[in-house]
């Protein structure tokens, strides 16, 4: 941030009084900018021989690879309407959201990532125009090496791992950069 | 928004191409700012004697009434770091964070707001420049006419309700806006 959102003054950054942090503050106006994380949020839309609703992306980053449906979360929507409406743009499907099922703290990205299960509600769905293919699969054939975040990966190990206990917890999990390769 | 904060031109509210919502788009870099749910993040700091650790507002909205220790999450954290650091920011207070314990979203404020279970370590504790005093309380004695925020109601009656049977479950809640007294 350069330029004040509010008076088009140019920012600088400081400390404001009784803050721990540096801020983008106008020179002008004062208006102090607060900058914070934000919510991805996404559904495991499940069909009901059990097999699973993913999305190949046709946009950066990750284009080509394979995700759950999500996005970020929209001002004046709850986290499960927002895990409904990705679904539904990305891959033109309709769910039945269940429990929130996964948090994904990703604090190196100021991300915070939520998955929630649902239950697809039919088989008329088709890509987005944020989607190159939407495709179901099954357990055995989920494109392990060609998934596009780590927190869908993370997800749906959960997933398949709890769905063969039959039991599922909600769980929250911190994520750290991957060391460069 | 009414400038452009990377360049400091007029922004326009546009409809970009394959979006579904109107956003801040500058008219001369063509930058889409986009504006998200902010997250706030808190804990319930129990005592060793189950008392609990609230806040009385030493700042708007809502001064002078009381809360449990919370506000927005911050770039680079994670949402349980939030929750400490707003404790001992508000309450010069230590705890060891248990289970997330309460989500609520809060879509006409563009909220959503996380409650962790916490163990208060010690008794050292004192108003930050935020709070006029932090006192420890016994279910019985919570200004329930007093509290700040429904989150913080809502939260509280949940934790003591669970704790009364010993079994405490993660818990998503949606708030509409109250009707006009």
């Amino acid at each position: 941030m350069r330029f004040c959102p509010d008076c088009g003054a140019p920012t600088a950054l400081r400390q404001p009084p009784d803050d721990h942090r540096f801020r983008h503050v106008c020179t002008e106006c004062e208006t102090i900018h607060y900058q914070n994380p934000k919510l991805i949020v996404g559904a495991i839309p499940v069909w009901q021989d059990g097999r699973i609703l993913l999305c190949r992306r046709a946009i950066e980053p990750r284009y080509g690879l394979w995700t759950l449906p999500a996005g970020f979360m929209e001002n004046g929507e709850t986290t499960a309407e927002a895990a409904a409406r990705e679904t539904l743009e990305e891959a033109n499907a309709r769910v039945k959201l269940d429990e929130l099922y996964s948090l994904y703290n990703v604090a190196y990205m100021n991300q915070v990532h939520l998955f929630f299960r649902a239950q697809l509600l039919d088989l008329d769905f088709s890509p987005g125009v944020e989607s190159l293919e939407v495709h179901l699969f099954e357990e055995a054939d989920i494109p392990w090496d060609e998934l596009a975040f780590r927190t869908v990966r993370g997800t749906l190990q959960h997933y398949f791992a709890e769905r063969k206990k039959g039991d599922f917890h909600f769980s929250v999990t911190d994520l750290t950069p991957l060391a460069p390769k």
